[in-house]
């Protein structure tokens, strides 16, 4: 099959570096038409949740402010030797360019299923760089420095397979079959460079299916419900103010894959659940209110003369008063293939953003490592940072500011 | 916890047996209200694309004429030993009362997370009968001739982790939360009874994005146009019209999971891969038409004196005429993990439901064997079949007018 578009660049140029002269016509705004062999243009209609964009140019990346879609796939790649700056540039432009199209609904170029990019449905690729990215640039003294593996925490039983990594693409979407295509055009066109290191796959509730309310987990509790709201004053909580070109508007991720062992939860009363992380089951409200968005009380005292919510609650441990301190938390559910005696599988992708792991999430992790009564039913087996470089306008590419 | 219903069956009488006397008072409609330990019932508001309901209970079993949901997961069970003709009484009952509760958005007695059963999004639990469960039963007199294992293909690859089953759960959603406390359900009140076999999780296109449209799999082509429509006289190619009570309103099912080779199909040009399915990949329409349900012409002869459409094209070689020779397709796509080096694991979850699997699957699977250009790319990893019971009524319990 061929697909062309009338513009001046191809895949194999990117693939080869002899389209670099043409530096930031990449991205043009072009009207992308099908030939095919055949006659013919592709034309599908498309509906409401099927078409609904989610804007990727801009100064900061869209998937991490974004209201989050029903299903994310996190696919990490590590570097093949000979992955250099430049490489890297072309690597970059290459999906940059992916994911501007798929964005906006157009097949990506050469795209081998072009009938499965036409239907965004709020699709959004977000880049993350990896310490060893910085490495293979030769650009080491750019890295921030929180963008670096985590210390050890007591609970973690971290698992290789799903730790780590170079470049991650983070690709949302609230549809199933456009995030499998964006998946699989990604890691195509990453092949040349890199390796897939490891792939997680996340759910959460369907588009429309509750709108406006918190998400809940596998173990079936409002998760997300103290997160910052976006604008000011805790937009300064995720991005980067100032500095140089590739730190302004740019934000950290920590990918955290937490197995929950619903085996023994499930034998846990409602009141003992409820008092692991001092909010309600049914309506995510704190032990010491009576609606979600309730101010926790955390010296209030019930009739035993305890705090109402325990102190090692997971809301106690976790916390955070001072706006600047706190983490967007953008979590996944995972339900993987159960065992044959029929215990799941299931766990969360959490993922958090903040403008610095060092100063906002390693406080937050380091109290629930020490203590937090919900460890009792949760597991670390995966660990991964990453930077998450700023946006780019129409015409450039993510990175370009880092390694252009 | 404790979840009570003000009715007097209990979910540890049914794992017992001591419920049995309460016979048709199982389901009856009655006003769940979870107590809790603490004060108050669960109160969550149920939103559109979340609240739809298919009914669970009717002379058909739902999930097979149901327009496809977007969400999947069949988990195949093995009886274990002792799992006698009583004992697969108790766990049908038990099954059934979960499906009557969690299809119409009430959490499943003793629900260990009943916030996560509020939300319907059409699910239905649809029941398979293997030919494991009569033997258990000592039944076997019973058991549909034609639901026994298919013969080998030449083109099969199958792998035992994909394949057989004594009885299967067909869980399908238009939310992937809502499917994975339902599988979590069952397998929970399963588990005294039966080992959990093979879990597939398949997905298609999701609620809302492309309304009324045929779904795409993962090779981009529109898959299911030649369905039967639901209705006379195609209603007779699915459901056994009459015969004794547990096979009237039956049907039959096959499952094959068939993995689907992208990387090599992603080398073909498009009018290839247009030859090899005999139809359009954009409009789906068949190569002698303009339209997606056009009648293809199979004896059309092109300008190079072949006909048009390849005589081991996939549609030629799959085609049926005869009304009540056709079986419903009701496909779901899987999407594993990519291997490091990017190769997806990608494929069909295939199921087909037909009256009988002898008179109308098998003459097309063979002839699909023989020859069938899209054999090139395609592989069958796995194989179950299953009777699929008739339904039950509000009280009642699949497997009822069979075990009973
Ligand atoms: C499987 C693991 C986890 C589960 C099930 C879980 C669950 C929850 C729940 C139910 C809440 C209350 C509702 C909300 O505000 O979202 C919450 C709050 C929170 N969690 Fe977690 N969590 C997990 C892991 C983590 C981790 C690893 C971190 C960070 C290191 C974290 C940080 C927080 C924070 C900052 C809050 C908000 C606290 C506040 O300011 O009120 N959680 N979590
Ligand atoms: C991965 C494997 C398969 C793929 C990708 C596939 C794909 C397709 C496509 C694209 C069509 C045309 C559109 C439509 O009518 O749905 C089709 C038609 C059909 N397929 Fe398949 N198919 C697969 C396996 C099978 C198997 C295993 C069977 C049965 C043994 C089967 C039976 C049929 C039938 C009966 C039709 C309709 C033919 C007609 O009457 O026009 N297919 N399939």
């Amino acid at each position: 099959m061929t697909t062309t578009s009338d513009r001046p660049v191809s895949r194999r140029g990117l693939l080869t570096g002899s389209a670099l002269a043409t530096g930031g016509a990449l991205t043009g705004a072009a009207t992308l038409r099908l030939t095919a062999d055949g006659p013919g243009a592709v034309q599908v209609p498309v509906a409401q949740v099927g078409g609904a964009v989610e804007p990727f140019h801009g100064a900061r990346q869209a998937g991490v402010a974004t209201e989050p879609q029903a299903h994310a796939t996190f696919v990490a790649f590590t570097l093949k030797p000979g992955t250099d700056r430049a490489a890297l540039g072309r690597l970059l432009r290459l999906l940059s360019d992916d994911a501007a199209r798929l964005t906006r609904g157009r097949p990506a170029l050469a795209d081998t299923e072009p009938e499965l990019g036409l239907l965004p449905a709020r699709l959004t690729v977000t880049f993350g760089f990896g310490p060893g990215l910085y490495a293979a640039a030769g650009l080491g003294d750019r890295r921030p420095p929180s963008v670096a593996e985590l210390p050890a925490f007591r609970i973690d039983r971290l698992q290789p397979r799903w730790s780590g990594g170079d470049l991650l693409l983070q690709i949302c979407a609230d549809d199933p079959l456009t995030v499998a295509h964006a998946q699989r055009v990604v890691i195509k066109d990453s092949r040349p460079f890199a390796a897939v290191r490891w792939v997680q796959q996340g759910f959460r509730r369907t588009a429309g299916a509750e709108p406006g309310r918190t998400q809940r987990n596998l173990f079936g509790q409002l998760d997300g419900t103290a997160n910052p709201t976006p604008g000011a004053p805790t937009d300064a909580a995720v991005w980067v103010p100032d500095g140089p070109a590739w730190l302004r508007d740019s934000t950290t991720m920590v990918v955290r894959r937490i197995s929950m062992n619903l085996e023994t939860w499930d034998l846990l009363g409602r009141t003992d659940r409820e008092l692991a992380v001092g909010r309600r089951l049914d309506t995510g409200a704190p032990l010491t209110g009576t609606a979600e968005h309730d101010e926790p009380d955390f010296a209030a005292i019930g009739p035993d003369g305890l705090t109402v919510i325990p102190d090692f609650s997971h809301l106690t441990r976790a916390h955070v008063t001072d706006d600047r301190q706190k983490i967007l938390r953008r979590p996944y559910n995972y339900d993987g293939t159960p065992t044959a005696d029929g215990h799941a599988d299931s766990g969360l992708i959490f993922t958090s953003y903040q403008a610095d792991v060092t100063r906002q999430f390693l406080p937050i992790q380091r109290r629930l490592a020490e203590r937090d009564l919900l460890n009792e039913w949760t597991t670390p087996i995966g660990s991964a940072v990453f930077a998450i470089p700023p946006g780019c306008p129409d015409g450039g590419w993510i990175g370009q500011q880092l390694l252009g």
